[in-house]
């Protein structure tokens, strides 16, 4: 992505210092801050305190952190896939990547696994930023042809994308996977505006997408969680894409509370909502997403709020009375019959358990996260 | 209601002093403030503000806010209806009392004309409170039907109520109408427990419905409102009753933003869903919900919050960066195939056109916002 210009990822290592580097997303907008991982435990923090959050920046985050541990101690390994696999229980990128690395690791003699444990690292970070380009690539074919549907039709301005989340750059190494389709259509010249869900609590579509399109220059607006159906009834949205942080084989999809609701709002007015995800976050173990566990999270996401005060420090704020019990599931279930197809690196498939298992037998099983389960 | 064991109500008359008063709403629930409302002017402010606000209110204090206008300037009665009416577009109970007050003041001579306009607005004030109560006593005998059947098939602890934003005593003189079904059932015996959507961008649930609940004793849970889908989901809801700020004649339902995607989701799940509301909220002169306006409210609602400091003092923050742009449609419309039905002072009567003509016939035409339409 580009910051003030610049190119940037999520995450990177620099050889001098042998050190590994991200965005501190939590102080996003306000300040751009970055942060030196050089510990396993620096790399749990990162993780668990959603400095680093988004499926596929949690699963080269936490390569990394194999990397970090075997290099303090080459006999590890089992230790820390263990302590990163208890980081965040939903995204199973995570899962998909410590098995990558225990995989390869197991048998590698102790003297060289924190350096096969790092080019692994490395690996999964250059491929995840080609799996983003693949998705966003076939996705932008997708919102190409939307849009020629729509100069047929009623025309208007530009397509309106409806969003959930952060499932942009900073939720990958690079590109994303819902914003990776938006990046890619502007690119192509399809003229767009994309409708922001603030996404409470964490407000990561306030801070994080919002951000993001800012800095690339692409028209956007933000609403509350609670706009999208009347904007829908409107007639102001063509389409919703969103992410997801696991998807069973039935194409059940998880993704951040909320995106339920808009799917039913999307099918409710005849909209086509698609999910943009990396095979990896396929969880071909689980027959449907009932299965999937989904995290609770601290009520004080819910009773409590960071922004920027009147100087522009960070502050938090109580927006509740004393005593408030609140309840804050992290994700929510969307089932296939909702999702109109999934924009994946191997192209846009169908939401259903046939054409899940077609891709699977293509695949070889190799890239999913139950290959080796 | 009861705050701290003594009984208040939203707004009142106070003889002595010849004045109007009302909690300041926008400072709940960090601060139990009382404003004196003594001019047109202070009314306006009010209602614009927010200081009150909910349908059944609003159109008391529009009331008030007439009289005080008369007080000042008997010959004021038209100019003062305007400059009410346009304080908030999409309550219809605020045309519908001054629709009451042009219908009586209109041939009083001037000299009267105050004196009357008093008499009327405590008299809407008393019908409101006997309003209130009614809705809750036809919705209470609702949930002791539901609870029976609960305890016939699935049992469990206590009768999970689902509401959006706060239709509750503050929203009204006293007692509301989603609440007051909550208020009336918790009397008669039913173990409840609400889930209370924060409702984004004001949060009255959070900040109204949270801290009402609490003063009444009733279990309740704060969650953000993108969490009810998946929570109908998991069984953990068994019916949703929200208010309503205007209902159209074939019974499309326009509510506080988000109401469309919980009634979505409760369908979806096979859930009731259940609007409770004074008839004074029914436009007949509406075919449908799409001809209800739907307020704009600033961005600066979306971008900005309240909450109480460290020191417990009210502040505000900066929730994006600078230059977001944000849109924030203050309703939204809940077509009426997805309410199973509405809790009126009448009693419970089907979303139709047809129920709904019947209703008014029954009455004469008398007790709607089309009364004198």
């Amino acid at each position: 992505m580009n910051i003030d210009g610049q190119h940037r990822q999520s995450i990177w290592y620099e050889e001098a210092g042998d050190r590994v580097r991200i965005i501190d997303q939590t102080l996003l907008p306000h300040d751009l801050h970055l942060v030196t991982l050089d510990s396993l435990e620096a790399v749990c923090t990162a993780i668990s305190a959603m400095q680093v959050r988004g499926a596929p920046l949690i699963g080269v985050t936490a390569a990394y952190g194999v990397y970090l541990a075997l290099k303090e101690d080459p006999d590890k390994l089992q230790a820390a896939v263990e302590r990163l696999r208890a980081t965040r229980p939903t995204a199973v990128n995570l899962e998909w990547a410590l098995r990558r690395c225990q995989s390869l690791l197991a048998d590698v003699p102790e003297a060289e696994r924190a350096t096969q444990a790092l080019a692994l690292a490395r690996q999964l970070e250059r491929e995840d930023v080609q799996t983003c380009e693949a998705i966003g690539e076939h996705g932008a074919a997708l919102l190409e042809r939307l849009w020629r549907e729509r100069l047929k039709g009623k025309g208007g301005e530009r397509l309106n994308v409806l969003t959930h989340c952060n499932a942009g750059a900073l939720a990958a190494v690079d590109w994303g996977t819902a914003l990776a389709v938006v990046y890619k259509a502007a690119d192509r010249g399809v003229p767009l505006h994309v409708w922001v869900d603030e996404t409470r609590p964490r407000n990561q579509g306030a801070s994080l997408t919002c951000w993001e399109l800012q800095q690339r220059g692409i028209a956007h607006t933000l609403i509350v969680d609670n706009a999208g159906g009347q904007l829908m009834r409107d007639g102001r949205v063509d389409l919703c894409v969103v992410g997801s942080d696991r998807t069973a084989a039935n194409g059940d999809v998880c993704n951040k509370i909320g995106t339920y609701l808009k799917a039913l709002a999307a099918a409710d007015n005849g909209l086509p909502f698609y999910v943009a995800l990396p095979v990896s976050t396929i969880d071909f173990r689980l027959g449907e997403g009932a299965e999937i566990p989904i995290e609770e999270r601290a009520p004080d996401e819910i009773t409590h709020i960071w922004g920027a005060g009147a100087q522009g420090s960070a502050m938090q704020l109580r927006l509740t009375g004393s005593g408030v019990q609140a309840c804050n599931p992290g994700f929510d279930i969307t089932p296939a019959r909702l999702v109109t197809g999934l924009i994946t690196e191997h192209g846009l498939i169908e939401a259903n358990a046939r054409a899940l298992r077609s891709l699977r037998a293509g695949l070889g099983g190799e890239d999913s996260a139950s290959a080796q389960g």
